[in-house]
């Protein structure tokens, strides 16, 4: 499957693998990238010895990195890092890109933007950013309220009237070949899956954690910011992490206050409970497409699942001709 | 373009235009239907007078027609109103619609289900239903918080896990041929559309709110409660409507302790602003393709333009075989 992605990125298939914080290490990003995908390693809040340690884990596999460009904003350090492993591409979103676009493009490295509503899009077009991915807050993790299926196609728009040279990416509820062929018909050129890589065997997540997460249906999920406050990281105004509905984050979540008035305790808690992997506690960040998920695979098996989907779904799409 | 819901319900176009509260009376649907639509009259709360007085304004063309399911479960001889004007259909959302079937069934009438969640298409699957609608929460008007992406594709999972013969439609933040051919990708047969039919120049909106609703963009709207309790209807727990961001809903959203301490007051400036069509109060129930739209169109114009649009992007779609 050929789209301006592909081309930019030589990749067999239009997929990013979301540079997910504490997930998307080295192995994960070259696997996906050894597949056919764009690899990249989620340098979320930014821990230079990590950051070295998944660069050296993907060795001479071709990987991007991404990073949570408010919290590169306090480590600026960690962009020169990342840029002198010459990654594939970096991946920004979270906050205005701007102040990083100089060094990056001085690397000669393409950028990614991705951004969570109409607004911010229009802002990051103005910068004449390489790949805009337009995130629904379907999504995992960390997100606006927007939902995927009218803002891509409201950005695509955009990037129409504009004429913009921007290849658009979208991102939310995908986890297959279906979504990626809607994707490409709302559209965008490819698309970033964030859920379906967490339960990749090469990811980082807590193998403990992935059998009975993947087990869950789509309803279980939630946007809340109660495990920011639990971790200690203050994400700005506006953001909340979609994360697994678990029973603890349904106490907490719309009763911030009561939270605050318990903090430590309850930060203790959710300390011990990740040590012990307890499901009823730790809410790993996935979105509405766990619903899609049942198990454990490879990163190969998902590109090449993902290729074969699509192929599939093209070819379905005849009927209706 | 022929799917199972163009052939049960001989259409043009696998669109049904979802039967809005207030907004959708006979002439639109009528005029949907003639144009090659499924056309529905939006029976809504339920009030004989206005329903009968609909139905004979769209004459002898035939249409369907829609109940909130919970307003429906208080005013039963509404069903059988309807039932004797030989809908070409009955669209029941938002609550269970068992106790409406036998009726419905013994009518020889069609039904159609719409459902917010993953669980309650199960619920709905397990009745036999002929058309399950998954209404993500992009979509205008009341409904839940589960986008339309991954919902779609996990409810078609599960028709095709179960073998239903059950046809499946998508709802949310569709509303041109790109999303309905995103629909057919992710595994349904067709749409509901209500954002776009809302700005139709044959709908019951007030006339003096389209433009500037129109000139908005997809991150302009909220799901809220706001509107429910300045009307005084009591939705169930766990629905929001999804309105027009106006000022006045700003200040109140997330503010319902507030509102109920003035409720009486706050009332009738909503009363007042309605009458008035005053744009910085008024929050029409539109959807995020609100973004999508710019003009007021005839049904007709949006059913040709959705056909001639899902014809471009399925040819479009083929240089990505």
């Amino acid at each position: 499957m050929k789209t301006r992605l592909t081309e930019l990125f030589g990749l067999s298939t239009p997929v990013i693998q979301a540079p997910m914080a504490f997930v998307a290490g080295g192995a994960l990003a070259a696997a996906v990238s050894r597949a056919g995908g764009l690899g990249m390693i989620g340098g979320g809040y930014g821990d230079a010895d990590w950051l070295d340690a998944q660069f050296a884990l993907a060795g001479n596999t071709p990987v991007g990195c991404g990073f949570i460009s408010f919290a590169l904003a306090e480590k600026p350090e960690l962009l020169e890092l990342a840029l002198a492993r010459q990654p594939r591409a970096l991946f920004l979103s979270f906050a205005d890109p701007a102040p990083f676009l100089p060094a990056i493009r001085a690397a000669g490295v393409p950028v990614i933007v991705q951004i969570q509503s109409y607004r911010d899009a229009c802002r990051v077009l103005d910068l004449g950013i390489e790949v805009v991915v337009a995130q629904g807050g379907d999504a995992g993790g960390h997100g606006r309220s927007r939902g995927t299926m009218a803002l891509v196609a409201e950005v695509a728009d955009e990037i129409s009237r504009r004429g913009s040279p921007s290849i658009l990416c979208a991102a939310g509820g995908i986890a297959d070949g279906r979504g990626l062929v809607a994707a490409l018909a709302l559209g965008a050129e490819g698309v970033v899956i964030g859920t379906r890589f967490w339960g990749a065997v090469e990811s980082l997540a807590d193998r403990r954690l992935v059998p009975s997460t993947l087990a869950r249906d789509g309803d279980s999920t939630v946007r809340t910011r109660v495990v920011d406050r639990l971790r200690g990281i203050d994400w700005p105004e506006g953001y909340s992490g979609r994360v697994l509905q678990t029973a603890f984050v349904e106490r907490w979540h719309g009763d911030e206050a009561g939270l605050s008035a318990e903090i430590d305790a309850q930060q203790q808690r959710w300390t011990a409970a990740v040590a012990a992997a307890d499901p009823s506690i730790v809410a790993p960040f996935v979105g509405e497409a766990i619903g899609l998920l049942r198990t454990e695979e490879s990163a190969e098996a998902i590109i090449r699942d993902l290729a074969e989907g699509a192929a599939r779904t093209l070819a379905a799409l005849q009927q209706f001709r």
